[in-house]
């Protein structure tokens, strides 16, 4: 095993080996700050979400600012962060394959732990493998709010599910998940708002049918770093899941530009790190981090704070840098903005906090790979 | 630390958990023996490269096969290798960084170890690390023959760059990198073939210019699994360096169905395993293989062996699969062809090998995520 970190603490910004992931960490800190001013303002919870950066030592910041936990998308992505320390955590997707449910109901012997369900017979097997460890399992009914992917359809089909979950041994009814991950990434404000406003109304109305049949929802969660102020000041959510904000990424900030301002002014505190590798043409660069530094569902990245030059291509190993003006050295680093932050993170071992040009935390990204 | 290996050996294929990366045993190892009876036939080397599968396993595999060595893009994924077991190693690519260009010299006490250089400081650098570590290093000089990424100029360019390595005390002189990476994927044939002709004619006139410069090429190193019949063929390259002929991806099929064939019969022998997670809808199925299971630039991921679904859009966690005739079930394991398999693979930690519907080989991703 090559122990491959890229840094050590006390390294020189300009010394650290690339590419790599940087966090600033004053920036980081502050959008934590941020999303902690939010939640209290607006009397709700955050379980902060850890698909996003899948660092244990993240999850216990976000947590020591005031959220209640944080969510996984995997079993096993929950199973490393609870090795992590954290130990209180929502599964906020469906757990299907039997391995998997057996490991989720082992890991609530060690943390408190939820999970969601849309289909009926899955509740029969998480409730016989919590029985097997006698241990007790939170449920959310999940509802697909628009985003067309998981979740049964809001209102009267929710309603089998809670009273079944709810009269199963070992699962405890928690109340409903009505993520609309499809809003998230619309640029225009007045649309993403308008799809907000159809998942409130959609929830709530399930909300109340759930009522109707004798049960109540204690949590209603959801939202995004994309439109959470929507679902915040919805009285129908009370526990958002927000986890892009802690890093941002240059999708979120094509969005936050379509709407005149940052989304609440979160900054982009998550940076791949760079070196020119070769240059031997007049008009381009190519730096060291290509495909395998990123992802480039949402774009490739995005140059941070130079308008002089562009990132336009991606190889597997190299990224191409548009350099009209013959500015860039050979063996220059730069910093760029992941176009999606969530997979671009997926990639990497490493995360490098740095802070006045000094390397000060390295943390693992203790999660990674994690997708089961 | 999580072990977080999707199966054990003997464990049936329909319990394997998901996502995870699949090899087809017999598919993978007809392909190793096609591209071995290729080299014997035209009298040429074949360094195969790992950037591909960044596994030590696999390389072994394709040496026992007859390659000379491997190819690798980064130190540190030739680093993974060499503790792997793999002693002879080219770097595909410029090293710049100064850790990087140490460590590389001092892997070079351990497995003989080539690098490319496009740079003529570079070359200083290089002969002085090697000279700290009493090594040898072989140097190939890049050049650029329509790729349009790192490299000198083919011609005159290259010459004082081969004449400064022969002189620099601990390098060797050993020839030309000439990869065409550019005309790997283009769908048509006669175009594919068209800027391979001119590849072959701007090395071939390299070659030339150094010898009269006294001095010889005794490696003419390029080629991927997209056009290596036309290098092979070329009388001027004498080292292939193919990588993606052991898997395959959905980029090269389509290739072969432009051309009307397959690429010399390669086979798809690389897999995403996914699992049905969600059904809820009767037009579409949700898979738990998303965007943090695949590299999604040329594409998203094919179904294989099915025309009546279809894999239409990812998320970060989640596939959605077109299902027009409602034929999946919750639970269904189906298996995906990566859209581009090396970006891919380097997701992954572990590839679960079967054969006859049960898993014979588990290999690690030795290299994985190895980018500095």
């Amino acid at each position: 095993m090559v122990l491959n970190i890229p840094a050590q603490i006390g390294t020189r910004i300009e010394d650290i080996d690339t590419p790599c992931l940087l966090i600033d960490l004053d920036a980081y800190e502050r959008n934590i700050r941020r999303m902690a001013d939010f939640i209290d303002a607006h009397g709700l919870r955050h379980r902060a979400h850890a698909k996003t950066h899948k660092s244990a030592d993240i999850s216990l910041d976000q947590m020591a600012a005031g959220a209640v936990g944080v969510c996984c998308q995997k079993t096993s992505e929950a199973e490393a962060l609870v090795h992590g320390g954290v130990r209180d955590v929502l599964v906020s997707n469906e757990v299907i394959n039997p391995n998997m449910i057996e490991r989720l109901a082992a890991m609530a012997t060690q943390a408190r732990v939820m999970v969601c369900v849309d289909d009926i017979d899955n509740i029969d097997d998480l409730s016989a493998a919590a029985a097997r460890y006698n241990v007790e399992l939170g449920v959310l009914v999940e509802i697909d709010v628009g985003a067309g992917r998981c979740g049964v359809a809001p209102g009267e089909a929710a309603v089998p599910l809670a009273k079944k979950i709810h009269a199963a041994p070992n699962l405890v009814f928690k109340g409903l998940q009505a993520y609309q991950g499809k809003a998230q990434h619309v640029h225009d404000y007045d649309e993403r708002k308008a799809r907000i406003d159809e998942a409130v109304a959609a929830t709530r109305r399930t909300v109340e049918q759930i009522a109707q049949a004798g049960l109540s929802c204690e949590l209603v969660a959801g939202a995004g770093t994309g439109t959470y102020a929507f679902e915040g000041k919805s009285g129908v959510y009370n526990e958002l899941q927000c986890g892009s904000y802690v890093f941002m990424d240059a999708d979120y900030q094509r969005i936050a530009m379509a709407d005149g301002q940052p989304i609440d002014d979160f900054e982009n505190s998550l940076f791949i790190y760079t070196t020119v590798m070769s240059k031997t043409k007049a008009d381009k660069a190519i730096c060291d981090a290509g495909l395998k530094a990123q992802s480039v569902d949402s774009g490739v990245a995005v140059v941070y704070g130079r308008d002089d030059i562009e990132y336009v291509g991606a190889s597997d190993e190299h990224g191409v840098i548009a350099d009209p003006d013959n500015v860039l050295a050979l063996g220059e680093k730069l910093r760029l903005v992941p176009g999606h932050c969530d997979p671009t993170v997926n990639i990497y071992d490493w995360y490098i906090g740095v802070r006045n040009g000094v390397v000060e935390r390295i943390l693992p990204v203790t999660a990674r790979g994690m997708c089961l």
